[in-house]
């Protein structure tokens, strides 16, 4: 079971991780519907992925990656600290 | 509910990060133990998802990354096709 501390640092965490995704669909010029037609994950969720609200899975970041069409690795390029 | 397709592709997925998991570590040459000491994991969950057994999620990626001394995106530096 998570600790408090734990659930802390992973939302923190996940706000981060949609941060950095709002801004690598914002540098493709890419609406949330637009990018939802290029994979299998709808509009609300990508939403919901860049407001921090999920502790995604990595089918999930692959998803994404196909949706923006670049390497997953791209979508952890960015300061964890 | 993911489709009989999806599941199979998640599992390749898990299958192939794992594997990749494992050669980052051998490449460290941690052992399970060794590694699991760097981290909040435990060795047996990294064996289980060295073997693909988990579509990990990101706050995982992120312990394993801390375990092993790199950047998270070092744990997604390989080829997906």
């Amino acid at each position: 079971m998570a600790t408090q501390t734990q659930k802390k640092v992973t939302s923190k965490m996940n706000v981060r991780f949609g941060e950095h995704l709002h801004a690598l669909r914002k540098a493709k010029e890419l609406s949330l519907r637009e990018m939802a037609e290029l994979c299998s994950l709808d509009n609300s969720n990508i939403s919901k992925i860049e407001h921090g609200k999920f502790d995604i899975q990595l089918s999930t970041i692959v998803e994404l990656a196909k949706g923006l069409g670049v390497h997953p690795r791209e979508l952890l390029d960015y300061d964890f600290e």
